[in-house]
């Protein structure tokens, strides 16, 4: 390796928006010191894994950085917390030189500018393959408590932000980029698609008007639609019943995957979607619908809490919807119900 | 494999120690909710990997549990910090069962019992080779501020505690092991050389005595001795002089090595000693050593601040240290100065 550690760290660093006033002391020392807020963190933690949750040179290495950045604040932003700072473990393999380790700084240093996160730590390490892993704190905004996934309450509506299908679909596409035989869609519907996977959005502006507007349960969509629901269904321990019809299917997935009917499946088992998935009052449902709407985005009501079994999700038929995940474990998209449950523990 | 990802993870979870009063929500939810403490936080991210920082079957699989989060909250006590909260995301490489990354877990849940950590949140996700990433959220005491690399001054004793050269010893020993030819060495002092690899204890109470007696600059021991010298020295814009046959060195190390000369070389260049280097006004240091004796470890003199170049670390025959340290980029004992630079901004 060409440059040192030191200096690899250092070039990260500089490439980094400055930490912000909170932030005592930042990259450099053992650990960064930031000053007390005074109000309640949430603290989330993900890895992605070259091989895993995506594949080089499939991914820009930019578009690795980003995605590892925008899971951690997925998560902070589905409990309606305000971001604070991000501390990166990167694992360098040796097929990577300093340039490359540099691009996925960028995109690290993108979101991190954009989402207003200071990254105030970190640590570089080797590693078989790229690993990025994420910590993130956020902070509780006065006035609108953190919101777990544990608040739904019988007659609360179930609605999701945006439109989901397009993480997965955007996978295919990526994965086609490299045979033949490419479904034709418009440039721009592409473009839109690919970035699910590429520059993924967390929706935090989102996430903060649905707790300040009463949201009682909340979720990231980050293992699939019906496995999210189940998640939620569990931990707040009630039934949901969503009507098919209604969950919001992103353009152009029903063509990358065929038809209709085949998109609004994918939508269903399709991960990293970063949308968000949450349970509120009918009374607070208008409001907090135009105030997602101000943050760019659909508020999609797609079913209720019911009275019924509880941990259960089923459809409008009374079909159960099986929980048609990502796997983190297998790397794949499952099959069965067992294995579509989450690997993500906080 | 045979268990589902969601059963792996309430197993793993159920290891744990419970996390307390201040976790007001733990795992299982999107992020963990801490309530505040009001005091400033420090916090550290640390990876190891497998082939990187220990090998199978070399190593126990508790044994990386516990060399994980040791080496988090190594990093807390070196700014005198109280353990809070750890995060954990773990990748799980296909090789090993899910009762075999149980006892990864029972080696996080020890040092979490031990050191009275909170381990708040966590992530599992396949990888291709075994991999902790931990995140360790540190308070500052009331009446101690938390102590950093850079407040060094000339006159300062430069101490260390415990002794140095028994990480690197007991990494020979390990592969030893395989081997047919292995050094002739007492079982007890055998056991306590290996125990630097497989069950390394971060000197947390012993970086509070520091802390509480005024020391001026710490850093932990990660990196060899003689890197962390030219840390804390580049740090704090100081010179530093040591006294290499001041160095402590384990007992054992000698023989592993072949010889003294060879066994203090060892103590200079040992990374992942998890020792503490400190720098701290001489009129303090008796008071210091005698609480670190306390927590059950020497604190040894072995130089001082000087007015020398700025960022120069040299031994009293005014001959230069060079950085001889651990390189976590190549995974191997450095040979020359420049790559021995710490790897670890946080």
């Amino acid at each position: 390796m060409a440059s040192s550690e030191h200096e690899l760290i250092a070039k990260l660093v500089e490439r980094l928006p400055p930490p912000g006033s909170r932030v005592r002391v930042a990259s450099g020392d053992d650990a960064a010191i930031v000053e007390p807020s005074g109000a309640a963190t949430a603290t989330s933690i993900d890895a992605i894994v070259e091989g895993v949750h995506f594949t080089l040179p499939q991914f820009p290495l930019a578009a690795a950085g980003r995605k590892a950045l925008a899971a951690a604040l997925s998560d902070l932003a589905a409990m309606g917390a305000e971001p604070g700072e991000a501390y990166v473990a990167l694992g360098a393999p040796e097929h990577l030189d300093p340039e490359q380790l540099l691009e996925v700084g960028e995109g690290l240093a993108e979101v991190a500018e954009r989402e207003q996160v200071a990254v105030a730590g970190g640590d570089v390490t080797r590693s078989p393959v790229l690993m990025l892993c994420v910590a993130c704190v956020g902070h509780e905004r006065p006035g609108a408590r953190l919101v777990t996934r544990a608040g739904a309450e019988a007659g609360d509506v179930v609605a999701v932000t945006g439109e989901l299908g397009g993480a997965a679909a955007a996978l295919e596409l990526l994965s086609a980029d490299r045979a033949d035989g490419e479904p034709a869609i418009e440039d721009e519907i592409r473009g839109r698609l690919l970035a699910r996977q590429l520059d993924p959005r967390p929706r935090i502006a989102a996430g903060r008007a649905l707790a300040a507007a009463g949201a009682g349960a909340m979720i990231d969509v980050s293992d699939g639609l019906g496995a999210d629901l189940g998640q939620l269904a569990r931990a707040s321990a009630v039934a949901i019943e969503i009507s098919l019809e209604r969950v919001p299917v992103a353009e152009g997935v029903a063509e990358v995957v065929g038809d209709e009917d085949r998109g609004r499946e994918l939508a269903l088992a399709s991960g990293e979607e970063f949308e968000l998935l949450t349970c509120i009052p009918p009374d607070r449902f208008a409001d907090a619908a135009a105030a997602v709407e101000r943050s760019g985005y659909r508020l999609t009501s797609i079913g209720e809490v019911g009275e019924g079994e509880r941990g259960a999700v089923s459809d409008d038929a009374g079909r159960r919807i099986e929980a048609l995940g990502f796997d983190h474990m297998r790397g794949s998209r499952a099959g069965s119900g067992d294995s579509g449950d989450s690997a993500d523990s906080a």
